[in-house]
């Protein structure tokens, strides 16, 4: 067999890159007798070269001079493994204009700076590649690039962030509080010290603009995707998700609906406990896509990690090696920058079924009252459930769901039920996402 | 943009083609936007060229005469969609010797004549794509070759036959007979009318040679592979599946050792109701597989159906015309024609843990005298039941499950149960498969 030797040089050598390293020496025969590559380290730079690490590179490998890559025109592939946004701009900047395809898994950094730096590539002939920054080692933007190319794109719906499903699992199997949960998970190491990108939504909401820009084939800001996260999620409402038969998940959402409108948004949902992505339980990640002609396809694995996220790392530097990332990425980039009106619809706009508890007082008459403001915002009840139960100062709290009615509709009836002075606190309200077999 | 002419010829207009012509004609545009090709279907050849189809052609471009596609040069995609063995073998030689890539759907041709025809592929300097061949349109075959290709494939466990599933989804839902819910399947048009194949397992096996192939880069042929069907799956198994926390599933499975030799088997299975594969339910597939870097990543969608298979064999069409399969496939091609000592374990030697139940006699001493022949042979019993009810001649179903043994060893203890005459009948086995979350 002829094998083809492929430089790559490496920049940040922290858990990530060094999981890269370990697969490019550890599984380097099984790759170069499946692809017919020889993928060669050539070097690596961090800034820190002094402290050891979890894989210990040949001798002189390891430089903290970003030069020794940028200036050898051998190395064909580098990869920007450094994270945060500013020097790794600048860096994907430098890389680029030196020659160089870059692979990253920087989620971040294409979510705000995507098209600027997807632009500088292809004006300098190479490509940018980023399976890795969405869902660890899943190749989900091979499947919405090749595998699922066939298909105009009807909805894709995911669960990205490994922390939040760790901690919403853990809820719901164990009935413990947000907090304990979230300490127990930073002090197991599965969620980091500082977890507000992760809880808020953002970290999801970075993924489904990748995601869903190479679904719908747009270019998507994240000033057009809804984002709310899981720090106020209460124990309550995944305990009658439960009875009610459905799964608390943070979920991203992405569907085109039949104008042609893009709805985009990541926040807590209802899903039915028979729906597979109910299944997918703690640190895995799952993207299920609805293309029309596949219909329903999920892939599921784990969404973080050295060595998965790694796994995806190396398969786009086989890709790019191959050559089969270049015509791709060129495309992708001419198509995004297309004038087209990709529309996107307002959250208002939504139509969509929902969970509401309220805090009712236990009175006669009350039932009458708030299902009243319901009922005069278009707003029709499809289930209830009130326990037998009497809580502080003679309230009980009442879960209802809704047939779909419009995101308008129900914000101005929760405006109002909260001035009712039967109803004690905020309402508390949560989207039910039905989630089809098949489109 | 500029956009790429691709000219495509079809060879069987049936279920499938059908689909596939309503992919080029109706998703033209969106495929065009995506990867910058335009795919023009230039001829359709059927024997059959009168009867009416789902999918109107434009007129003139069904044709019973191969010939106009074999003698039209500018056709450089071909794409064989007849099943069968004999006639499809033949026809893919002429394509192939007229120049022309083939796309096929054909899992039973390339399990049986695979190694053949690819040889011929590579001489004529064209590839064989068959992603088509597993699974409808979920694109596993692409994930091994590519997605996953940074990673050394440990195993993979798959439910691969629609069928299959739909009739033990139905037996484990409803509590239904196995030859009840095949009826009602045929009926219901979820299974052929006659379903040899897939209830015998050996649709299972061809689609795990393909890609057991693929995943642990070896040639594989049909006698490598163990294959027990479901014909002989009793509702009373089904139901003592749940009562344990399991699930029937018939189960297609490629394990490597420690030692690197393969095992290789497709029979009725029970695994664990928390393992995502459990929650494959109806006429859906999915693969698991577990990679040394990605650990365990599963993939799920329709296995089979009209535009599910369309969209695999449009995503082949698509590969294909941008250049990315053909360095693949030859490599695929000269690694599994490099001399190895590809080993495969033989049954004997499988370790597993298994599910007996045999129908004992309801006596003093009974349970002693068969315990002590699963003990004589080194099996060691890890749960049991024994409902408080007697059947008839005084018989009571026993249940034992069983910590991991040889199969010879379980072997030998069948054949001893079977003499014993406290025991009515043949004992039932049926395989325990423990599918970690990660290997």
């Amino acid at each position: 067999m002829n094998t083809k030797t492929v430089k790559i040089g490496l920049v940040g050598y922290g858990t990530v890159g060094t999981g890269v390293a370990k697969i490019l020496f550890d599984n380097a025969d099984a790759i170069t007798k499946r692809t017919g590559l020889k993928l060669e380290l050539a070097c690596v730079v961090d800034k820190d070269i002094t402290s050891p690490r979890k894989y210990q590179l040949p001798e002189g490998m390891l430089t903290d001079e970003l030069g020794v890559l940028l200036e050898d025109a051998s190395i064909n592939i580098a990869l920007e493994l450094v994270g945060g946004t500013t020097f790794a701009k600048d860096l994907h900047l430098k890389l680029l204009r030196s020659g160089k395809h870059v692979v990253t898994a920087n989620k971040a950094l294409l979510a705000e700076h995507g098209p600027e730096l997807f632009r500088e590539a292809l004006d300098a002939g190479r490509c940018i590649a980023f399976e890795a920054s969405c869902c660890g080692g899943i190749p989900i933007v091979a499947a919405l690039q090749t595998g699922l190319a066939a298909n105009q794109i009807q909805a894709l719906y995911g669960i990205f962030n490994g922390t939040c499903n760790y901690i919403l699992t853990h809820m719901t199997q164990h009935g413990a509080a947000f907090s304990d949960v979230l300490k127990e998970a930073q002090d197991k190491g599965f969620a980091e010290a500082d977890p507000t990108l992760d809880i808020n939504g953002m970290d999801t909401a970075h993924k489904l603009a990748i995601l869903a820009g190479l679904a719908f084939n747009c270019k998507i800001g994240m000033k057009d995707i809804c984002v709310e996260g899981i720090e106020n999620v209460d124990i309550a409402d995944v305990r009658n998700a439960l009875e009610m038969g459905y799964i608390l998940k943070l979920l991203a959402i992405g569907e085109k609906d039949a104008d042609g409108r893009i709805s985009l948004r990541v926040h807590p949902a209802f899903i039915s406990e028979h729906t597979p992505l109910a299944r997918v339980d703690g640190p895995f990640n799952a993207v299920s896509v609805f293309g029309n002609a596949v219909g329903n396809v999920m892939l599921y694995g784990r969404g973080a990690g050295m060595m998965a996220t790694a796994s995806a790392v190396v398969a786009d530097i086989i890709d790019i090696a191959m050559g089969n990332s270049q015509p791709l990425f060129e495309n992708l980039v001419m198509a995004h920058e297309v004038k087209r009106s990709a529309m996107f619809k307002p959250m208002d706009e939504l139509t969509s079924r929902f969970y509401i508890r309220i805090m009712a007082k236990d009175e006669p008459g009350v039932f009458a009252k708030y299902s009243y403001v319901l009922g005069e915002h278009k707003i029709s009840i499809s289930g209830a459930i009130q326990h037998e139960w009497t809580g502080p100062d003679n309230t009980v709290p009442v879960v209802i769901t809704t047939h779909p009615t419009q995101q308008k509709n129900i914000t101005a009836a929760l405006l109002e039920l909260e001035q009712l002075d039967v109803i004690s606190g905020k309402p508390v309200c949560i989207r039910i996402v039905d989630i089809p077999e098949d489109k």
